[in-house]
């Protein structure tokens, strides 16, 4: 069994056709497990819906409690991709014992042409067979969580360069 | 790397407008890659486009030879459902050493509801972390190539029910 | 009022995923016109839903019936695009004093690429100004019932040569 | 022959995916004529590309010039829906003796959801019919300029309520 946390992030963001502005309305991940025809075992759980840069250590913390009170060991995390590589963190100092995958979108699902399915697709299978730790899956690849960072002007995780 | 051999199946057939009916014009695989904003190092190669109702032992040759040629070790092979099975006992028999994923679609790509990008990119996660083998990675699971079989009747892949 | 005459075509086909085959299963019409958020008024019928080149002279009738029975002056058709001159020249003769337009699609609106939201967003316009007589209206074009006819090569509705 | 004054507005909106927030790159306007598969003649030219909150009269202006300069009697130009009726007023004081028709979306054509493709099947419907004068076209209506106004609330074009 996998434990899906929802948390938010441009994954689930919509257009608000009267004010022209994007909204958090509701999670479309049990849409998109429904499109990918998933029969993989995964119970969908919304801790919040918010986008990553307001997400605060309390928010965090709250993320890591679901980690630990849920009995799945195997656990996907949606995310905003701003602030992803810092909630990894935190729930890497907080979340032993456990496979936790976080994942997101560069395009919001509602959105024709978003990455978010792939990277659902991938999350799921990435955290079905990776040994207990904490990850980041984006567009076809995955990081330890302490071997990443977003670059901010390419928009694409990368690894991180290693020091000398 | 990845080398993923495309050799059509529901992924890629198309609509053609004039005839009304379904055929094979191009691999979409590329175009989903870029969809998904993949950065996973992936060298495509079409060994051929068609229903996998058609494949002859001679094609599933043609496959087998292809992966024992390409330098990398970790290969996607999208395909049609209906013998998929089929072509993941033949890469057993003949692809030592190597990890083969075996991945396909219920709808193609190229109408609105298809399951294709979830399906690549959940077989694209579990090449890079499975061990040498051939599996069917398929909506969300994977099996060992002799470890499943596909109901025609839900048009679902399922573990072969054990043996007493 | 504007009432809205289903008979299937490419319009409302779908794809069956068990078998792989194109079917009707219910019209998409209605999901069309919310897509459109159309407020016209518009009131739909789903009189058959076949493909046209299926569609007898008795089947013809049918259509004729319901466009003499209704209530509404201007009637929009949705029909396959094989025999949709046939249809419209049936109609010329048993439906006078209504604006009847006949509209369809090139490729099924529930694929991706179709260009069925278009024609019913055309179909639904030309038949509130146009002037009672039958007509079709395809890609973004209007013909006279006797002006028109379709070029199966190219799969497009073009006039008529003029006769010397 | 059309002429097609591209304006901007939510029509044309992207996402970008760097700063998750809406911008202008082009229209969309040509692909949607190809998805439609028009075979209007229709000649696009590209006016400005911007919010219509941020419309000047000076820019409406350099709409109107346009209006009066091509050669085409008959002319569709695309808006954003916010000021769409103060721009067919200036219009109407403007450019005497020509069809002009106003449309927009309400959703950025590139989301999935969009309206825009049923708009514009409709307001080329429209234009190609409609007596000289400047129009509103949008979800399924049309309404002479002075005869309309936007309902901010619920998002759609009405009738101006009738006068004592």
């Amino acid at each position: 069994m996998i434990r899906l946390l929802v948390t938010g992030g441009t994954f689930d963001k919509e257009y608000d056709e009267i004010g022209g502005t994007l909204f958090f309305k509701d999670t479309h991940v049990a849409e998109m497990l429904r499109l990918g025809r998933s029969h993989a075992a995964v119970s969908i759980e919304t801790v919040m819906l918010i986008d990553s840069l307001q997400m605060t250590d309390r928010d965090r913390q709250r993320v890591a409690d679901r980690c630990l009170a849920c009995p799945e060991s195997r656990i996907v995390v949606t995310h905003g991709t701003d602030t992803m590589v810092e909630t990894a963190a935190h729930l890497a100092r907080h979340v032993p014992h456990k496979t936790v995958v976080l994942t997101g979108a560069m395009v919001p699902y509602a959105f024709g042409s978003s990455d978010g399915l792939f990277n659902l697709g991938s999350a799921l299978s990435f955290v079905q067979v990776l040994p207990p730790g904490v990850y980041i899956a984006m567009n076809g690849r995955h990081f330890a969580w302490d071997k990443v960072r977003k670059n901010r002007t390419l928009g694409v995780f990368e690894p991180l360069p290693s020091r000398a």
